[in-house]
C-alpha cells in the first residue's frame, strides 16, 4: 500500500458568497483521513479544477446542485491516483477523476468518481480541461444544442476559454465559420493563433460590441454559444439569422442573480427569427461522457484540438481562484497542481 | 357571372405608426375594380380578419414581411366567394381565404390564396379564426414546439384569445392541466366556462401575478405558450420546471421593440431549468396548414374546440380594430363582416 500521511489538508466554505465566490469565504481545514469502509477509495489528489460553475454549488439560490455547507470541503472536480481501496471496481495505482473536493486526500465512495482516466499516454491534467467537463461541455453543448451545419457562422463567447476555446475548434472541425469574442488583445491573439477563430472580437476595444458583431456576421448568427450573458449576448441576439441556435452555457457576465438583471428583451428577436434559445447542464450528459471523451483524446493526439493551462502549484491558491476566473484574468484551464 | 360593382372601397396605409396602429393611420379609399388579367381571381370578401400580427406589417423595423407601403390597402386575412375567375383552379362560388386585404372586393393572383374552404358545413367566418391562422397557428406552435405530454402544466397568456383558447384546448386534448392567465373576470370566466382551463389567473387582479402563477403551478410550468411578453412572461419564466418548453408566439404587452424594452434577462432560468424557448412563424407551416384544419374542423365538429367570434358589420370597423385588439376589448376572434 502506497504510503500516505493521517491528516489531509483541505480548503472549506466559511462563509456564504452574495455573488462570486471571494477568497475570504474559505478557509484552510486539517482533517484526519480515516480508515476506509467497504466500498470506499482513498485518491491522493494531483490536480484541483477551478470551474466557473462552482459559483453556483456555494450559492443559496435555488439550483440544480445542493449548496456545499458551511465548514465542508469545497466541492470541485479533481484528479489523482487511487492509493487505497475497499471498492472491488478500483485498484491502488490507477488515475481517476471526479468529485474530490479542494483537498490533498479525499476518502469518496465510487459515485464521487467520473471515469478512470484510461489516456495514460497525456498529461492527467487533461482530464480536468479538455478531457474533462470543459471538453465534454463543449461537445455536447455545440453539438447536441448548437446542431451546427458546415458553412454556418459560430459565435462563441469567453472564445478563449477552456470551454469556449474548445467550442470554437470543435466547429471549425463541422465546417463552420467561427467568430470568437474574447477581452482584451492576449486573449483574442490566442483565438486566432491557437484556437483558430476566423474572426476574434475584443469586447473591451473602444470600438463598441455591438458593431463589432454586425462587422464580423453581415449574413447574420446562425449559432450562439453563449458563457457570457449580458452585453455581450445583447449584441448577439440582434444579429441572429432565421433559424438560429442560442446555446445558454454560462453566464460569466452576471454577477449576481439575485435578483435577475434587466436586459433588453429577446423575445421577438426568438419570434422573427425563429430561432430557439436552450440550456443544458453537462451532468444530464453523465452516461454520454466517454462519447465524448473518445472522440475528443482522438483530436487532441491528432494536433485538432489545442488547449491551453494555467496551473498554480500548492493547495493555498484555491480560495482567491473562482474570483480569479470571474475577473477573466487566467489564460487556459485554471488547475491547482498539489505535490506530494 | 355574378353581378358586382365597379369600384371596390378599401382601407388604405395612410402613414406609418410608431408601435401599435391607430384608427388615425388609416384611410378610407375606392379603387376602379379592374378587368381580370389571365391567372386572377375577383373575390368578394366577406370577412375581414383582424389580427394582432399585422402590427408587423405596418412596421418600418426589420420583420418576417416587407412592410404595407404608404397609400397601399392594408394587408389583412380575408374569406370571401370567388366571383369571377381567370385561373383554372378557382371557379366561380367557390370559397376561399387568403390575403385578401381589407376590402370589399380584390383582384388578386392564386398565391394571395391560402386555402379553398371545403367544410362547408361550418360557418365561413371560421376559416379565419379556429379554422385559420389562429388554430393552426395553436395546433403547431403548441404541438410542434411545446412538446406538450400528458400530465404536463400548461400555462397560455391572452388564454381567452382566439390562439390562446384554442391552444388551452389543444392542450387538454393532450391530457394537459392548463392554466390561463387573461385580463379581468370576463375573460378569466371565458377561460373556466368556456375553454376548460383548470385555473385562470387574472393578471390585472390586485393579487400579484408572481404569486399567482406561483400558487397555481406548485410543481413548475412544464410548457409556456407565450403570446405576451412583459410581466406575465417574467412571473412564469420564474417556475419553469426542468426541461421546460417555451413557446414564443407573440408579444403582444409591448408596444413597441424600437428600442426592445427591458425585462429580467432568462438566461439563468434556461440554464438551471435546461429549458427551450422557441420562436415561430406560422407562415413556415404553410406546407402543412391543411393537416392541422382537418384535425381542427373535426374537433369542432364533436365539440371539443370552443371558439368565440366578435364579428362588426361594415368596413368602417377596420380602422381602429387593431388598437382595440391591444388594449384587449374584444372578447373572441376579431372580424368584420361585409354586407354585399
Amino acid at each position: 500500500m502506497t504510503n500516505f500521511p493521517k491528516v489531509a489538508r483541505q480548503i472549506v466554505l466559511k462563509s456564504r458568497p452574495a455573488g462570486i465566490p471571494q477568497a475570504e469565504n474559505f478557509d484552510f481545514a486539517e482533517a484526519t483521513i480515516p480508515e476506509l469502509a467497504d466500498g470506499q477509495i482513498l485518491v491522493r489528489n494531483e490536480y484541483l479544477s477551478v470551474d466557473p460553475a462552482t459559483r453556483g454549488w456555494v450559492s443559496a439560490v435555488a439550483n440544480y446542485s445542493t449548496p456545499v455547507g458551511i465548514g465542508e470541503v469545497m466541492r470541485s472536480f479533481a484528479s489523482g491516483k487511487v492509493v487505497a481501496s475497499k471498492h472491488k471496481d478500483y485498484a491502488e495505482g490507477e488515475s481517476v477523476t471526479g468529485l474530490f473536493g479542494w483537498q490533498d486526500y479525499a476518502v469518496v465512495n465510487a459515485d464521487a468518481i467520473t471515469r478512470k482516466v484510461m489516456e495514460a499516454d497525456l498529461p492527467l491534467s487533461l482530464s480536468l480541461g479538455v478531457l474533462g467537463l470543459n471538453g465534454i461541455t463543449a461537445y455536447f453543448g455545440l453539438l447536441d444544442h448548437g446542431l451546427p451545419r458546415p458553412g454556418d457562422i459560430v459565435v462563441v463567447s469567453t472564445a478563449a476559454g477552456a470551454v469556449g476555446s474548445a467550442v470554437g475548434q470543435i466547429a471549425k472541425l463541422t465546417g463552420c465559420r467561427t467568430v470568437g469574442i474574447a477581452g482584451g488583445p492576449t486573449k483574442t491573439k490566442l483565438c486566432l493563433d491557437e484556437f483558430g477563430y476566423d474572426v476574434a472580437i475584443d469586447y473591451k476595444a473602444s470600438h463598441s460590441i455591438d458593431e463589432q458583431v454586425a462587422d464580423a456576421c453581415p449574413d447574420g448568427v446562425d449559432v450562439y454559444f453563449d458563457n457570457t450573458s449580458g452585453p455581450i449576448s445583447d449584441a448577439v441576439m440582434a444579429r441572429l439569422s432565421i433559424g438560429a441556435r442560442v446555446v445558454i452555457c454560462g453566464t460569466a457576465s452576471v454577477a449576481s442573480w439575485d435578483p435577475p438583471p434587466l436586459g433588453p428583451r429577446v423575445e421577438r428577436h426568438i419570434l422573427v427569427k425563429r430561432a430557439r434559445m436552450s440550456g443544458f447542464i453537462i451532468f444530464d450528459y453523465q452516461h454520454r461522457y466517454m462519447e465524448a471523451v473518445k472522440r475528443l483524446a482522438e483530436w487532441v493526439r491528432d494536433g485538432k484540438l489545442r488547449y491551453l493551462e494555467e496551473i498554480s502549484d500548492g493547495i493555498e491558491h484555491c480560495p482567491p481562484a473562482i474570483a480569479e476566473l470571474y475577473r477573466g484574468e487566467n489564460l487556459g484551464k485554471r488547475l491547482i497542481r498539489l505535490q506530494h
